[in-house]
């Protein structure tokens, strides 16, 4: 099997969202394993000096525009939430610490929660929604509620994003693929071109 | 014929120059005229907070890589230019000189003067450069040469920026279909797939 696919992500990146309902397959077709990494882009951005789109000027106005048109592209389910973006520390680190138990029921989270917020306009924001979500794949709420305030917890996500950040990710989605980055879903043909020709 | 196709991009810009020779074969297919619009980033970006993306961490580095991933994938050519990126008034000005004697004239010196600088490593910021590139294309060098320190000219470039501003422009390239706005070489397939079918 060749390597893996490197997934970073953050929660409430709509980018994010339609690359997390793309990527699996197009794996899948490669015979390539994806392994999925939410990061916090507030933590990013410190870094980069980067902002959140919705408050740029004019490229704000855009984002907003282009977030449905691109989803719709992909054929994609979508829905800009009233509360939007959001702080996104809860599911990472309910993602990491499931995770660290059943990396598949991680995965399954991360969809989850992707779909609730995008598609059903949850404020993911919110611990308790994050719970929800889990308690729906079967986790137990109120092990994972004290999880999340737990300090190892959030140690474990804030080092995913500095091993992301020494990895250079910048963005999300971001992919590495044989150690070469590309950054956002409008990248996706390329990664197709990648995977099936090894590089070009 | 349906609507005209609004092309907005800067000469030092390589995602610009890689749609420079996409965008008027497409249009073609799609039975519409492209109207070019060079424009200064600069001038955008004390607008929208923005700065050249090779001094930025982390994404600096990745567009270097990507610039001539993204052409090798578009099958166009492309060299970084040693001297990147460049100040663009001098090619910005001449072209709207041109343009308002020769529109046809104009885009071939603007085909003409992005090939210069990324095919070939011609710095066009030089005044002279750029009376270079236009005398290839049978243009009066010293008409030109004067015409670039016009104010009449200059005024014509500004004018051209803030309009493009106005229009919600914020990057290069840019291109407004029927008031549908699509930033980045990226957006080619949701802008061949709005010629096909008006809207999606």
């Amino acid at each position: 099997m060749a390597g893996p696919i490197d997934f970073y992500f953050d929660f409430s990146s709509p980018y994010g969202y339609v690359m997390s309902e793309k990527i699996d397959a197009l794996a899948a077709r490669a015979g390539r394993e994806v392994r999925w990494h939410p990061i916090l882009l507030g933590v990013v951005y410190k870094v980069t000096g980067g902002a959140p789109l919705p408050g740029l000027p004019l490229k704000g106005d855009y984002a907003k525009r282009d977030f449905p048109r691109t989803a719709r592209f992909h054929d994609v389910s979508f829905k800009l939430p009233a509360n939007f973006p959001i702080a996104t520390q809860a599911a990472a680190r309910a993602f990491y610490w499931l995770h660290d138990q059943d990396a598949a029921l991680a995965r399954r989270f991360a969809q989850a929660a992707y779909r609730a917020y995008f598609i059903d306009g949850t404020d993911i924001s919110a611990p308790q929604a994050v719970v929800d979500v889990a308690q729906g794949l079967g986790v137990d709420g109120a092990t994972l509620g004290s999880a999340l305030a737990d300090e190892a917890v959030k140690a474990r996500l804030k080092a995913a994003c500095e091993t992301a950040i020494a990895a250079g990710v910048f963005g999300s989605p971001f992919i590495i693929i044989d150690g070469e980055p590309f950054w956002g879903v409008d990248r996706l043909p390329q990664i197709e071109r990648w995977l099936e020709r090894g590089s070009f």
